[in-house]
C-alpha cells in the first residue's frame, strides 16, 4: 500500500464529500494506493482546526500558497468558490503536484484554457469532480449505451430543478451563498447544475454542436452578505437550452431553482431507436430502463434497482436491495482516480475533458444574451 | 345482428354500471346479439322512471315477479341486495330466463347450491358479475400464468382496501348503506370486497384447500337508517385470512375499510419461479411485471401500461397510450357473455364457478368465528 | 329534452371519440339537450353505412356539402384531415349551423383567421376539440391555479413523447397516415401534439409573448401511400422551443414521434411561489401535488387519485378510487357544449381562443426554419 | 474525546457494517465518545488478519474467550451466527463488558431469558443492532405515530420479500449460508427477517397480544455445505402470521424468500383514523404519507424524501435532495449508542426490549406448527 498525500484547500460542502471519500475509499475498493489527509487549509484558522480534528487531517494551514508548496503533499484537492480554481491550479501544477479539482473547471473558458495547459505542461495527473458519473446507475448507462443496445440517439434531456431560492428575502454572497453571487460563482445554475448536465451529457452521447439558450433572474435585487447592500443579482436563476450534438440527436437541458417541489431533481433521459433509458438523482439507486426488443403485451419500463454486484461499483458495497447514497459517488471517483495511477492512465474527466463542459457553457450563456445561436468550437 | 332483451332488477350503483355495458357494447365489440333495454324494476316507481329515461329502458316495473315472468324479456339481470339474489334467480330459472347476477352469488354457501341447482336444472345461459377479471391488466396476467411464463408458483396476495366507514357517525342499512348491513349483505368486507379478491384467485392460480382467518369489527353500534335506533353492527369491518393453494402456493387476503388513505385499492400480486406480477385497481390500466430471465443488469419490475391492441380488449378500444376505466370491465364482461352465447358455450364466471368463491368466504367467516383452520369442501 | 341535431363528417379515429361522447352524455351529464346523430359523412361510401350502423347514425352522405345544407342538422362536427377544417367550417357558418371542429383549428394562422371572422359573423356556436382541457386532472390543475394557491408561475414545462414513427418503413399519407403528410396535417408533431400542449398551457398559464424554437426530421425520405413512390418528409418529426409568458414565467415544450418508450406521453408541470402541479397522459386520473405550506418534516408531492365527488367532473360518474379513461374528456366537452348551449354562454376553446394556439404554432415553425425568436402578435 | 475500545466477534457482512459504522460516526455527529477498532475475532487467522487490515483493526484474535477477557476491551460486539450469541453475550456480561449484538438476540426465548437475566445483572450498557429503526424515515415514522397525528390505529402490515434461495441448486449451511441451517440460525425468513417486522411493529405500535401463523418450506432438501450431503432442509422458507396488538389494532406480517422480484424488499405500512404512513427498504430514503386533513381535492399520498435537517439524523449529512444507504441505519445506531452512554441512558431495543422480538418469534414458530393462535406472554 502507498500513500498519497492529499492537501485539501476549502473545507465547505465539497471539503466533507472529498474528505469522506478519501476516508472510506480503502474500506470498499482493493487498491494499491491509500490517500492519506496530509493538510487542509482555509483562511480560518479556528475552524479550519475544527474541521481538521473532525477529519483526522494532520495538519492545517491558512494561506493555500503553502499548501502547494509543501513537499510532503502528493495531491492538491481544490474546494473553493469558482475564482480561486485557476490560480490554485495554476501552483500546484507549477510545484509538480496532481490536482482534483471541483467543478466547474472554471469561470470560463478562457481560463479554462489556462488550466489545461498548465496542467498538461506539467504532466500531473488531475481530474474534475463531476461526480453524478459516478453514481452507479448512470456508470450502467454509459455501459448500455456504449454496449449499442440503444441504437441511433434521437433525444438527449437533462434538467436539474432545485427550489431553495425562491425566497426575495435569501442573501446573496458570502461563505454559505457564494453560488449566488457571479464574482464568486462566474454563473448561477448554468455552472452549477447544468455543468453537471452538461458532463454527463457529453460523457454518454458525445460532442455538442451548437446550441440556443434563454436565461432568467427572477428575483432582481438581493441583500449581499458581504456589503450588507441591497444590490443588482448578476446570475442567472434559470437557465434552459437546446442543441444538436455530433451524432444528429437533439439535446434539451433546463435548471432553475425556482421549480417548487424540487430538492435536487437532476434527471437525464436517452430516447434511442431500440431502447430508452432515464435516471434521477433523488432515486439515484434506480436506473429505469425500456427495450423495445421485450415482447410485446409485456413491454415497459423497468425499474432497475442498482445494487447488485454485476452492476457497476456494486460489489464492493453490500449486497442486492441495498442502496447506496450521495457521497458514493464521490468515493468512486477516488477509487477510479486511485486505480488510474496504479495503471498510469488519466482519469475522466480530465482537465481537458471537463474544459468541453465549460465551453459549451459559455455559448449556452452568450447565447442567452445575445439571443441566438452559438457554434461551439471543436 | 339479433336482439337479447333484459330486464334489470335493481338500479343501484350496479345498474348504472351494467346499463352502460349494455348501451357500449356494440359500439365496440363486433357481435351478434345486441342487448335491448326491455325493462328496469324497483320498489320505487318515480325514481325507477327517472332511472328508465335516462338509460333508455322501454319499460319500468315495481314488482321483480312480474319482469321474470314477461315474455318479452331474454335475460334478467339482478343488482339488487345480496338477500334477493337467491329468490330471483330461481324465479328467473323456472321461467326459463338466462340470468346475470351481481357478486357475492349469494348470501352463503347453501344459498348458492340453491342456485346452481335451479340454474343448471333450467339449462339456462348464466354469469356472475365479478368484473375485475376483465380489467384487461388481470387478464394479461391470466394469459402470463397460464402460458406458463412464471413456473412454479410460490405465493399469490391479494388486498382490497378502503376507507370509508372510518366515521362512527356513518349510519347503517337501507338504500344506500345496505352493505354495512348484514341482514342485506350477508357479510361485510368478506362478501363485499374480499369475494373479488377470492374470485380473481381461483381463476388466476385455481382451488384453494383450507383457510384461517381473523375477522374484527372496529365500530360496534351505529345508528340503522331504517329503524332510527343504536344498532350492534354485525358486519366485519375488517378480514384477513392466508390459506394453502391446491397447487402448493401460500395465499394471503386481506381487507378492510379502514386503511385510511386508500379509496378502493383492490391489489394482487403472484410470485412464481421465473417471474412475477402485480395489478392494483387505482391504476387498473397498468400490470408490474417481472421477469427473471432478463439480463441481469437490466433486471427489474415492468410497468407495462396496458393500451395496446395486441394486449386482452384493447384492440376494442382507441390507440397505444390511452388508457381505459373502471367501467369497461363490465363491458367486457357483457362482451364476453354474447360472444359465448354466439359459439354455444358457458361464461366464466358461472352460477357453478362463483359458488367455489362463497364457499372460501364461508370457510373464511367460520375460521374467524373458531379462531380455527378450515377445510375447503372439495 | 331538446334535440341537438349532428352532422360529423370525417369517421376516423376521432370520429368514434365524438360519437362515443354523443351516445354518452346524457347518461352521465344532466343536460337539456340531447345530441342526436343524424348523418355521418365520408367519401367512401360503404365504410360510412357501416361506420353509421355501428354508432346508430340515421343517414349518411358522401358529400359534406350536402351535410351542411341539410335543413335537419344542427351542429357540424368536423373530424377531417386539418387541410379540410377551413372550407367545411366556411361553409357551416354560411349555412348557420354551430361548428364543433377537431384540433388543430386550422393549417395555418390566416385560414384560423377566416374561420373566425366566418364563425363570428355568421354569430354561431362554436368550439374545437381540445379535449386534454377535461381530464378531470387538467381542470383540477386550472382551478387550483385560479385560485392563486401556486402564487407568482416560474416555470410551465410541457412535453409530448411518442415513438411509433421511429420505423424507417412506416409510410406516409393516405387515410391512415395523413398526420405524416405535410400537405394534409400542415405540420408534424407541432400541429398534432405540441398543439394539445400550448392549448393547455395558454389556459392554465396565459399568452405567450414570444419563442424560439428547433424542429428536425430524422427520417428524411418515406414512400408516400397515395402516390406508391420514395417522397420526402415535410413534417416535423420533433419540435422543441422554448417562450416567455406573459405573466413573466418561462415556458419549455417538446414534442416528438421518436421517445422510444413513449406511447402517447403528454406531461405537463408548473411551477409556482407557493406550490406546484404535474400532470400526465399515460396516468390521467391523478395529479400531482407538491404544497410548500405543508409542514416540513411531511412535505412531498402527492399522488392524487382524481375521483372524487369534488373534483371536476367526478360526481358524475362512479365512486371514489375508480377511474375514469380518454374518451371521457370528449363526453365532458360535449356536456360542457350543452350546457354552454343551455346558457348561451360560448363553450371554450372557441375558434377565437384556439386561433392563439395557431399563433403560436406558426411562430414555432418559423423560429425553427430561421433559427431566430418570434414574437407572438396579440 | 473518549476513546471506547471495540473488540468485535465474527467478521461476515454485519461486522463489515458495524465496522463501518464505528469508523464513519464520528465525522458526522458531534460525540464525547470515540470508538476505536482494538480487536477483531474470527476462527481463520488468515481472513480476520486481511479484515482487520483493511478497517484498521488493532489487534486479531481466533478465541473469542480472549476478547471478552481482554483489560484493553470495552465493549464486545457480536456479529456471529445466532447459535453462539447466548454463550458470548454471557461471558461478556461477566466480565463486565458493554454488549452490542446482532440481531436476533438469541436462538429463541429461553436463551434470552438468560441473557437478559445475565445482562442487566451486569449492570453494563447493551443493545441489539434492529438498524432499520434508524433509517430516517422509520424514526419520522414513530415521531408521527407519537404526535398523535394519526389517531386511533386500526391496521399494521409489514411485508419482508427476497429472492434469493429460489434455485434448488443453493446448498444449506457454512459460512456463507449459515441463515439456511436451522442449527446455526434457529429458524428461517422468521428469526431473518420477521423479527425485523417485529422489532420495528412493537417500537411504533406497542406489544402484540396473539399470533396465528403459517409457514412453509418450499425446497425440502438441500446439500448440505459442511457435509456435502442432501439433507432435509428445517428452516421455514415462508412465514406469515396475522394478530393482535395490544391497542386494538391488528397486524398483518409476511415473510419469504421465493419472491420472484423483490431482492430485500421490507415495507411497512400503518392505518390510522387521521392519517396513514408506508416505507420501504428499496427506497429507504422515502416516506408515503397520508393525510386526511388535507383539502379533499387535493389530498393524496405524499411522497416525502427524507433528507431536509429538520428530519431524523438528516442535519448531520448533506443537503435536501441528496440521500443516503443502506450502512447508514448502523451508523445511526452506533450515535445512539454512544450518546446515550454519555447520557447514562439505555439505547433501544436494549437485550430487555429485543427478548420481546423473540417472544412473538416463538410464539408464530409453534402457532404454525400447532395450526392454532398463541398468546404471547406479557
Amino acid at each position: 500500500m502507498k500513500n498519497l498525500n492529499i492537501g485539501m484547500i476549502g473545507y465547505g460542502f465539497m471539503g466533507r464529500t472529498h474528505s469522506n471519500a478519501y476516508s472510506q475509499v480503502n474500506h470498499f475498493f482493493p487498491l494499491k494506493y491509500k490517500p492519506v489527509l496530509k493538510a487542509v487549509c482555509a483562511r480560518d484558522a479556528e475552524k479550519v482546526r475544527s474541521f481538521a480534528d473532525q477529519w483526522g487531517y494532520e495538519s492545517v494551514e491558512t494561506d493555500w500558497r503553502k499548501v502547494v508548496e509543501r513537499k510532503d503533499i502528493d495531491a492538491i484537492d481544490i474546494c473553493t468558490p469558482n475564482n480561486l480554481h485557476k490560480e490554485i491550479a495554476l501552483a500546484a501544477a507549477a510545484n509538480g503536484k496532481m490536482v482534483l479539482c471541483e467543478k466547474p473547471l472554471s469561470m470560463n473558458t478562457a481560463e479554462g484554457e489556462e488550466m489545461v495547459a498548465a496542467i498538461e505542461r506539467a504532466g500531473v495527473p488531475n481530474t474534475v469532480w463531476y461526480n453524478y458519473r459516478r453514481a452507479p446507475a448512470v456508470t450502467l448507462a454509459k455501459q448500455l449505451i456504449d454496449s449499442g443496445k440503444l441504437g441511433r440517439i434521437f433525444h438527449y434531456r437533462a434538467n436539474f430543478l432545485q427550489d431553495w431560492t425562491i425566497s426575495a428575502d435569501l442573501p446573496q454572497g458570502g461563505a454559505a451563498l457564494w453560488r449566488l453571487d457571479a464574482a464568486a460563482a462566474g454563473s448561477g445554475v448554468t455552472g452549477d447544475l447544468l455543468a453537471h448536465c452538461i458532463d454527463t451529457a457529453l460523457w454518454l452521447n458525445g460532442s455538442i454542436t451548437d446550441v440556443s439558450a434563454m436565461t432568467e433572474t427572477f428575483i432582481k435585487e438581493r441583500k449581499h452578505t458581504l456589503t450588507g447592500q441591497i444590490e443588482k443579482v448578476s446570475i442567472d436563476d434559470a437557465c434552459t437550452f437546446f442543441c444538436h450534438f455530433k451524432n444528429g440527436s437533439l439535446g434539451l437541458f433546463e435548471s432553475t431553482r425556482y421549480a417548487r417541489g424540487h430538492k435536487a431533481l437532476y434527471t437525464l433521459e436517452v430516447n434511442g431507436e431500440h431502447a430508452s433509458l432515464k435516471w434521477d438523482l433523488h432515486d439515484l439507486h434506480r436506473l429505469q430502463w425500456f427495450d423495445h426488443g421485450d415482447e410485446g403485451i409485456v413491454r415497459g419500463w423497468r425499474s432497475v434497482h442498482v445494487s447488485d454486484g454485476d452492476q457497476p461499483y456494486m460489489k464492493n458495497w453490500w449486497v442486492p436491495g441495498l442502496q447506496i447514497g450521495y457521497e458514493h459517488t464521490f468515493i468512486h471517483q477516488v477509487a477510479d482516480f486511485l486505480k488510474a495511477l496504479e495503471e498510469g492512465k488519466p482519469c475522466s474527466p480530465t482537465f481537458r475533458e471537463a474544459l468541453e463542459t465549460q465551453k459549451v457553457c459559455d455559448a449556452v450563456i452568450s447565447s442567452a444574451k445575445e439571443r441566438t445561436w452559438k457554434t461551439i468550437a471543436s
